[in-house]
């Protein structure tokens, strides 16, 4: 149900994919959604828990099973599995006494199409800019 | 001369590239160094400049051209652009009065690979562990 709270990238750029980072200059819109993400993922402890999580077998993690890899409190671990959701990485849902956490392949597909550079795209040389290409 | 500030991702991991985010839990070194480089991209102001590098015709860009599009001095942009260059993500030449910058596609290389499913990973699936694939 909340797969949605990270909506805006994707709705222009190279293909209608993504907003084109390598390829031409994003606009401050395009700038400001996409670093929401990528401050997300700007946090060593956030990076641990989504990798658990994505790496996991089955697909799904129960909070029960990513606390006790921290010497962190509960209510921080889930703060940034908050903050990880809200940037549209992961999803979560509640059964029973625990929360389950699962990667939205979604968002880090889209992160990795942006930082890819297009087929074709010559390496980044310093020829000068009206050379003949 | 400063492409290696930022020389500890790629040490370890998936095919001698990457750390493996999404396919084994990154250990803490692993973390603190990618999130200092997810760090750098999470912020509009350096998302721009990034993406007015890479897209640059001719491959690099005087920083008398960057600051203009921007509501903000140049010791700011300067600033910016120190960040992502410690991040191992843009280089740096200075000729003459003007700094020229840079993108270190290798960088960005990592990142996407990084980010990007290993082929016949399956889909993210709330199946259980143990479940036949």
């Amino acid at each position: 149900m909340s797969k949605q709270e990270m909506v805006v990238l994707g709705q222009d750029g190279v293909g209608g994919c993504c907003p084109a980072l390598l390829t031409a200059p994003l606009d401050e819109d395009q700038a400001a959604d996409l670093a929401k993400v990528f401050k997300a993922l700007g946090d060593p402890v956030r990076l641990r828990l989504l990798s658990m999580i994505a790496s996991r077998a089955g697909g799904e993690v129960c909070v029960c099973d990513l606390t006790p890899a921290f010497a962190l409190s509960q209510p921080t671990i889930s703060h940034h599995l908050k903050l990880l959701k809200q940037a549209g990485l992961i999803d979560s849902e509640r059964r029973g006494t625990w929360v389950y956490y699962r990667l939205l392949p979604q968002m880090t597909d889209r992160l990795a199409a942006i930082l890819t550079r297009p087929a074709g795209q010559p390496p980044t040389e310093k020829t000068p800019a009206g050379a003949a290409s």
